[in-house]
């Protein structure tokens, strides 16, 4: 009997990741490609193809691929399109199933990135046995996959989970969108980051911090300086963790996780995030959730996510 | 053919409502008593069974009881117990499916109030065909029963919906727990009744709500005096539909619903409700959500909700 397979794709504003996947999480091959090289969206979906070509030509044992899952900004689930994506260069709303679809006769599944990251904890990761919880990614910005009684949820028109954009404080920092208060403005890589500089504006305390411009400063450089006991690196810390968990102690009010996974850039900085997001988290739950709500690093943080989340869409959407 | 029919039971802190009611929602029979006459929980189920079988005498036609569904404060849906409810006598844990099913051989359901009303909704009001909605109810507190997927949210252990607990503001409002800033402390008849208070403080305009002590302001004089060109009722209501709007806007990142249901002493309000919050919900959604999400009242807010919404209950939980 010919093993099971699925092709997870993972489109992001710079690259393009394609791997090969069993059920079980082995990966067999993979590649990548630049998203940026095509305009037109259909020589896209060409070299898509000339990629996963190439990967099946060096399976070395009967196969049978069930399906395409597809994490991609501003995917509609729903609809199997990309719709108005701000950093992609195909304009207005891309049918991506259908037209993928003319070239693999294969059911194709599109989600955004952060709900593919908690279907591929709940198949793959951590989750595995659990009904109720939230993957938290956190990198450029900060996206959220929010499962409740065992299901994804996708919200009326496939935009559930959104959280980035939870509004934190009125009339804070500017969070794109023309939106200003957004979370992910100060919960995210690039939140630590403002929080730095304004940290650096607010305290007097001497930093290895102050001797980097914005453009040239990153996540790793401040956890490694809070590493090195950088008071600035550390408030940052302290100060994201807190708001982290103030809103995640708000958003159990909301679904009542079991656990909160936390994944991306800013979450590989362990426990300078963990620690303060835990202690802020479990005093402002409410009496009822304390101690009843997890908070994990994703068990998907050193697998390749992106493209397992991809994947385990099609066994999501293909098994009963 | 019987015909089957469904108990509801709504548990109140003052009234117990009990109602024999069908699929399509006729109540043929229903009666109230006071929830404070038994300390003893057992004492309680025995009345409670005795004007059960008082509504059953009152039937006039040949029907069969598929189950009985139950409304209650901390309820928790998974163990069928009310816990540790502060406006009930019964203190600790209470078996309350257990001891029921010792009276009636019958499947027995409880949830909160919020998440009956939102299944009530789902089989009886105006989300017949709606898979993703929320119903907010404003009354003493802020309740929400949460649908998405076309399921209620319970969450890890039954305690999701407590959207009346999420902290909008620091160190603001006292609102019970310990707690200050919470939501339900803002937007809900009380709380409506306490910005109020505060305007008449902020304020300098002559108002017919200078003649009232707060114990005996009541809501609909709110609604009253604004009705009639008050300009503290007015701003009242305007700054408790914006910040009610305010809040739908980040509800709406979490699950991306097709409509706010409003339910309660505060909906009656009307269009001095639904009119403020309405514009603040639209003007805070993110671009993609604008003109998408739909507020609108309740479709129990003339019918019995509490008595329909817990035997919907029973519905929800024995149709495949």
């Amino acid at each position: 009997m010919s093993k099971k397979v699925a092709i997870g794709v993972d489109i992001g504003g710079t690259l393009t990741k394609v791997g090969i996947v069993d059920r079980e999480g082995n990966l067999f091959a993979h590649t990548d490609f630049s998203t940026t090289k095509h305009k037109e969206f259909g020589d896209y979906l060409d070299e898509l193809k000339s990629h996963i070509e190439e990967l099946k030509s060096k399976m070395d044992f009967d196969y049978e691929i069930t399906g395409i899952g597809v994490g991609a900004p501003n995917a509609n689930f729903f609809r199997g399109t990309i719709e108005h994506a701000a950093n992609l260069l195909w304009k207005g709303v891309v049918p991506f199933s259908q037209e993928l679809q003319k070239r693999y006769d294969l059911p194709v599944f599109i989600t955004n990135d952060a709900s593919a990251a908690a279907i591929g904890e709940m198949i793959y990761g951590e989750a595995v046995n659990m009904k109720d919880f939230m993957v938290i990614t956190l990198g450029t910005g900060l996206g959220s996959g929010i499962v409740a009684n065992g299901q994804l949820i996708y919200g009326h028109d496939s935009q559930a989970g959104e959280l980035g954009h939870v509004m934190i404080e009125k009339g804070g920092r500017l969070t794109g969108l023309g939106r200003r208060g957004g979370l992910e403005a100060y919960v995210s890589s690039t939140g630590l980051k403002r929080t730095v500089f304004f940290l650096l504006s607010d305290m007097m305390d001497d930093s290895v911090l102050r001797d980097y411009s914005y453009n040239d400063l990153h996540g790793e450089m401040i956890s490694k300086a809070a590493e090195e006991g950088d008071p600035i690196a550390q408030a940052a810390f302290e100060m994201t963790g807190r708001i982290l968990g103030e809103q995640l102690a708000n958003f159990t009010t909301f679904s009542h996780p079991e656990a909160y996974f936390l994944l991306g850039g800013l979450a590989k900085a362990g426990k300078w995030i963990f620690d303060p997001t835990r202690k802020h988290l479990e005093k402002n739950l409410l009496p009822f959730y304390q101690g009843k709500v997890k908070l994990l690093p994703s068990g998907m943080m050193d697998k390749n996510a992106a493209i397992l989340g991809a994947a385990a869409l099609v066994w999501n959407n293909t098994e009963s």
